[in-house]
């Protein structure tokens, strides 16, 4: 098995190739990986069904097992993602601006690749040809670390995208995983700054604190999401439910999903009970401040923990608030900066709203469920950041790419 | 004294108000600032006293006791710099691009603050003042820490730049330093990410590595540099000893001084000899490989040590190499990514090394010392990031931004 040091180094190798490649040879060696991936079906239902039994036996809930279960329409259905992101167009070379100085120097600034992507992540097993996707079209060499319950399955598929880009004639260690399942090898990969050059975790919160505490190569923090809605007095109360039982229920998992209502007070009395109705469809259960309580005694009572919850359930906190102001403080204090919505008539409210709510995604009357790379036309995402750094909201190709100053002289020297 | 968490807290509180500035309000800031400084020449020259004796004391070198020395003229440069920075454009609220989607939702994409920007530094008290003034006028407040040589005039620094904010109804709140001159105190401000969005730190190798293994906040590494400069078989060997004697002489102490020459073993013969009797003119010190030693048996034997080296003196490394593909590996594997240049006549030549020098910035016929937010036209700079995330090169005001999604909808909800 490679060192973390031989899998960092040819992986720098590899992106210094990757990096001149046009956008015409990375196509094809999207497309060859995606047809070697079906070629290879039974190879990776083999593995798969190492990885179930091992589940199975460790008595792995329902839920996760269908997560980790490949079938032939999900390999498919990875082969298709690599030819969506063939298609895409190359973010690699663009010259964003160039200018010529008092000098004569001519100063441009040109998108490049980032160079080497670490990614870990702990999700489903297509999240590895997903992720290779999208970091190679953007010209860079990716270092992937899945989940250990998916090791078996990982393994096959990277193993048969390596395939497809030698026979391709492109070199392989574009994607490499770490096959070490222990947590000193994490640890070491997250401190393999010399090689890599951007670490993005991709899971839960617990995953997330940890790489943004041990790692030493730069991060990209992906989300979790303490999304809220706040239903202004001058709402359209038929739109506000519609867009709260949306963005609540239409899909409970996801971290654009709502998870905290706030209400102004002038409308509480007329909105709760209608919400509470709406939301009884899916038994959504409510936990509402004091005065939220008051007004439907079935609320649970919410505590202060409540307020900060990603609940990713069929729950929803629920707070009063007399003004705008309270609102905006009340979401900039608990939220996680992801994805925030008014629903309103005022024209000044929405405004305000959009300028003083701080997160990657304001919205105005519609739901926080749009926050996605493909819902946002950038065709594909690694993932959706939360913090300020880099790229904030969902991140597509444009955003596994950095910039590199160029500089035309004719001999210029500093006087 | 204030704890970090009073301090944090307060600074965020700031943030929110300045995000909503306009530019006039930000400039009469800055204005008045500046003219507060000035009215407190006299207790910022008797706290900079009181640095000196101490350091005076400690037996500090002649050359850092003129960086921590205040004059007038150098307090008047320092309300210069933040009348410079009032009259550069504001970043803030630009919207970088606006689309409207298939279902009707308009996306757009807005530049606004970062929040709160940490700062960590080492240098000359006037740091200070120039900090504040691009977070500042960028809409962010700041949280300094400068070296524990330069406390008092620090202190003095910031104490009339809060005066003068509040003379202007602004928050005070907007610049804040951390006293406490502890290890623990900044281990524990590498910490505050709940309050701190951004940590950039200014100083040396040292400093800049115990900030990226210790922050949880996400750092934006300034440089250092081991810039090279390639003289191709092709070039002009007038040009390329101007852009050498300019890049290695010029000023020494800086990130973007020349530290190696890398030449072309066909030229080496004609080239080294006149070479080192330019630099014979500033005694520089020659340390050559086996080959450069043969041509000219004055210079020093390099070590391998040398080649990674940034000297900040009048010390050069010098290689020869046998082709460009040699040269762009050697460089990609010693230099630090700030800034690297050819020399050359040769069109392919030229283009290749822009496309495979991995720097911050890459040059053809000039000299390095170009990398520099005035000399690029940004008018001021934070610092120069060698890192590849959020910004590369030069950091002006734009890069003390990030973006927000705002989202205009009337009723939208996920399918």
């Amino acid at each position: 098995m490679a060192t973390l040091q031989e899998i960092g180094q040819r992986a720098q190798e590899a992106s210094r190739k990757l990096q001149i490649l046009g956008a015409a040879e990375k196509d094809r060696g999207l497309l060859t990986a995606a047809e070697r991936l079906l070629r290879g079906q039974e190879e990776i239902l083999a593995a798969n069904e190492k990885d179930m039994e091992k589940a199975r036996a460790a008595g792995m809930s329902q839920g996760l097992l269908d997560r980790l279960r490949l079938t032939p329409e999900r390999i498919e259905g990875m082969a298709d993602g690599l030819r969506q992101v063939a298609a895409l167009e190359d973010p690699v070379g663009e010259v964003l601006s160039m200018k010529k100085r008092p000098n004569g120097l001519m100063i441009g600034q040109k998108r490049v690749p980032l160079g080497v992507i670490g990614i870990i992540y702990e999700a489903r097993p297509n999240v590895t040809a997903d992720a290779f996707g999208l970091c190679f079209k953007s010209g860079n060499a990716a270092i992937l670390k899945g989940g250990s319950d998916a090791l078996c399955s990982n393994q096959a598929i990277v193993a048969c995208i390596q395939k497809g880009l030698a026979e391709a004639g492109l070199p392989g260690e574009a994607v490499q995983m770490i096959s070490s399942t222990d947590r000193a090898a994490t640890q070491a990969f997250m401190r393999l700054d010399q090689y890599v050059d951007v670490l993005i975790p991709r899971g839960g919160a617990g995953l997330i604190r940890t790489v943004v505490e041990q790692s030493t190569i730069p991060v990209i923090e992906t989300g979790t999401g303490n999304c809220h809605i706040f239903v202004d007095e001058s709402a359209d109360l038929d739109m506000a439910l519609e867009i709260l039982f949306n963005a609540k229920t239409q899909r409970i998992g996801v971290c654009n999903a709502c998870e905290s209502l706030v209400v102004h007070a002038k409308i509480a009395e007329q909105f709760l009970p209608r919400m509470k109705e709406r939301l009884d469809e899916k038994q959504v259960e409510i936990r509402g401040d004091e005065a939220s309580c008051r007004i439907v005694p079935s609320f649970t009572p919410a505590t202060e923990e409540d307020w900060g919850k990603e609940y990713l359930d069929y729950i929803l906190s629920c707070k009063i608030v007399g003004s705008l102001d309270e609102a905006i403080d009340h979401i900039n204090r608990y939220h996680t900066k992801h994805s925030d919505s008014i629903v309103t008539r005022d024209y000044a409210n929405a405004q305000r709203f959009l300028d003083e709510i701080d997160a990657a995604a304001v919205y105005v009357n519609a739901s926080t469920r749009f926050t996605d790379g493909s819902e946002f036309g950038f065709g594909a995402e690694i993932g959706i950041s939360t913090q300020k750094l880099h790229a904030r909201g969902p991140m597509g190709l444009k955003e596994l790419t950095t910039t590199k100053y160029i500089i035309y002289g004719n001999g210029q020297v500093r006087p």
